[in-house]
């Protein structure tokens, strides 16, 4: 059972999935659903003895296509929609114990391969709005499986942050000929000072405007829309990219660094690819929650500089 | 050293405030900030030997009035303003041990005079554009201070997430000409189903488009935009209401519940004054996060059907 609920007062979409609860929750090792089926073992999601990379459709997911009938009448004020949508599993590894920081960077090579697929065929099928590639990696961040994997949902609608970033993006291309992301590297890389790391074909930034201490920009130093029209140096230039930023998380504090990872791209001229790190932790041994005054308000607290943590991440 | 950090992706601002990573950090009972200070100790942050409900300036500031000069200079892409505004802490009793569930109505009652006061202040001072009067309980919303209390952030702007609101509000109202608030409450009453507490002048509920299981907005009966205009039975009945709601999140699994308590309201005639509890439990053993899709792209994902979870909390 799944559909979405329209919010009035944000005007948003709900999506309201009660399978879910059941959904698996920190599996012992031996019963992960993410390892490959071993002979003589109950099937996993994966029913091989052995895989590279595997992608398939979550089974608990938020969005199907065909979508279920809701369950429920909505009103004129606050009308449902079936919950459409395509919701993907990737398995980064067969090896249950590798994170993306241990991976070697030719299998985050193949990786970026996948991605591109991916995104190249679930934008493409009807009904589809928005493809969102992501991973949500760590207790801290509620995972329950840990298993190296990240997550593809493609909305069948534009959800209400993308649109601003979407609204936001457009307004200054139509405003200034460029893109917005083009306009803040430029900046970035003038002033250099938050700058983390710098490669021929990449470059990697904690954002003058950083909502977590420990925020991490990587962007492909040309102007890409999305990962579609990225060539093979890029794809290789953003899995180098990808090995270097998770692995300076890992470096920081020392223990394997949980993190929302959000991949930012539409199909627009105004667009222009941003795979963005945002890590919990605003010390070793202290989080940054999402209280008072940024869930119900949107007014994010920083408690660190954005120039002196990029600092410490350059120099590790 | 406080400024606002225009994020141009977002077109919100950023509080960047450094000295807060040195606030006080769950300190032991006997050196609570926040108890009255004790013949022969330390003083606290209130210098008497007793009191009935306390109000002072946070010692850890996000805005201050007068704002600091903001230590980095902006770009026409990237503003950046002086941090203005006044955060206020608010304790609700002298003893440490309570919490709003365990305190006497006619403590709450109290309390519900003194937010009224403080609004109408806070919200007459020049510069002052929202107050925002909220409560983080517990350590799983990241409360490092367990004493019973509150604050109140005078934001010298309308933060991203209040500007929705409000926008939603205001064009309900201009279509409408009624709240958004009460035409939501009309449909809440005459479906039933998802009211968890109906009192002769406020009503508890789980709305339509709840985001978290257990969410409850609490709303007096009466079109009130705000505390302002409030008149000291619907005072009265806030007051009840919010010991009514707090018991029913601390009966549900049978410890004392956390959670976001947020107080919407503004000064236009399109506002409709509401209190909003976000309690971060899905089952009794496991919290709801924000993650991917809903910290990076604004799409909830809810794993419990309002009418559900309200019935649950109306047996209480």
């Amino acid at each position: 059972m799944s559909e979405l609920r329209w919010h009035p007062f944000l005007r948003e979409w709900v999506i309201t999935a009660t399978h879910r609860q059941d959904r698996t929750f920190f599996p012992p090792d031996d019963f992960c659903p993410l390892c490959p089926t071993r002979v003589g073992h109950l099937e996993t999601e994966i029913p091989r003895p052995e895989y590279d990379i595997a992608v398939f459709e979550n089974r608990f997911p938020s969005l199907t296509l065909p979508p279920a009938t809701p369950a429920i009448d909505g009103t004129a004020l606050m009308p449902v929609a079936p919950s459409s949508g395509i919701c993907e599993v990737i398995c980064y590894s067969a090896d249950h114990h590798q994170t993306m920081a241990t991976l070697p960077t030719s299998q985050i090579r193949k990786l970026c391969r996948v991605w591109q697929e991916r995104y190249r065929d679930l934008s493409s099928r009807p009904g589809i709005e928005y493809v969102f590639i992501f991973e949500n990696k760590g207790k801290e961040i509620g995972v329950t499986l840990t298993h190296p994997h990240g997550q593809i949902y493609a909305y069948s609608y534009v959800p209400r942050l993308i649109q601003r970033r979407i609204d936001a993006e457009r307004a200054h291309w139509e405003a200034h000929d460029e893109t917005l992301g083009e306009a803040w590297l430029r900046q970035e890389l003038a002033q250099e000072i938050r700058v983390v790391c710098e490669k021929a074909n990449w470059v990697s930034i904690v954002p003058f405007f950083a909502r977590f201490p420990y925020e991490i920009h990587l962007v492909p130093k040309t102007n890409y829309a999305n990962l579609n029209a990225m060539d093979e140096a890029t794809l290789d230039g953003l899995a180098e990219g990808i090995k270097d930023v998770t692995s300076r998380l890992d470096r920081l504090f020392g223990f394997s660094m949980p993190y929302i990872m959000a991949m930012y791209q539409y199909g627009g001229e105004s667009s222009r690819f941003s795979l963005e790190f945002y890590p919990p932790y605003r010390t070793k041994d202290r989080l940054k929650y999402l209280a008072g005054s940024e869930f119900a308000c949107g007014a994010f607290i920083v408690d660190a500089l954005p120039e002196e943590t990029a600092t410490q991440l350059r120099s590790l």
